[in-house]
């Protein structure tokens, strides 16, 4: 596998170099909004320990990461009430992965909207705004 | 959230009710194949603690499952050399879950095969039993 490279989007997010929707943050993880939603409400729980994907995360951070996820998926399912909730995490390009920093997404599912296609579109800075307050007003 | 059904299929495989091609298994967790493979070598990790889905698992029992998930994502890239590996988690029926025990599906991915949809078709159980024991020697 292909080492670690610091200079990936989410490190220098982490790092304060790039501004984002942040829905929390504390020392182990960031939670934010994705730019590129599938859905309303998308959102990206980061862990802040260097590691590409799942298959070299440290399994400490890796089981925090996952608490952290669940306790975002039912903030989430609080502040928006999809009818569902995915949670996808990608391991290398060929699978879906573009930011290679260990990273979950938890995207909310509504009846009758289908799921977008990563990438289709960047959302508006204003509604991911909102939509970041609503979910940190759950967390 | 409706309540925990111990109905489910996944509940009777555990039991020991139904048989299924068994990865593996401990006092946490029972790893097997998805019979409705959506690629060559899908795996299923799942914990025994009784929970509907995410939302409502125990984060203990959490935390083991992905550290589980980790050492399985990691014997599939081992044993069956995928380009990528996609890890998803579905919650209720409109985000695509269909059996209502918490599981978290590993799915290989290799570049120019597209990913089927889940329950296009019963696998083969030879191909399934021989994947089953070259993931468990990776494992």
């Amino acid at each position: 596998m292909t080492a670690y490279d610091p200079g990936n989007i989410f490190a220098k997010i982490m790092r304060g170099e790039i501004p984002a929707h942040k829905v929390f943050e504390d020392t182990e993880v960031l939670v934010m909004m994705d730019i590129f939603p599938q859905s309303k409400g998308h959102v990206l729980v980061i862990p802040r320990a260097a590691s590409r994907n799942l298959l070299d995360a440290d399994p400490v951070a890796l089981s925090s990461a996952i608490i952290h996820v669940q306790r975002v998926a039912r903030a989430v399912r609080e502040a928006l009430r999809p009818d569902g909730i995915r949670v996808i995490q990608f391991n290398e390009a060929p699978a879906g992965q573009s930011v290679f920093h260990l990273h979950f997404h938890v995207i909310p599912v509504y009846d009758g909207v289908d799921i977008g296609r990563h990438g289709q579109g960047r959302a508006d800075d204003a509604e991911l705004a909102a939509q970041a307050k609503a979910i940190a007003a759950a967390l």
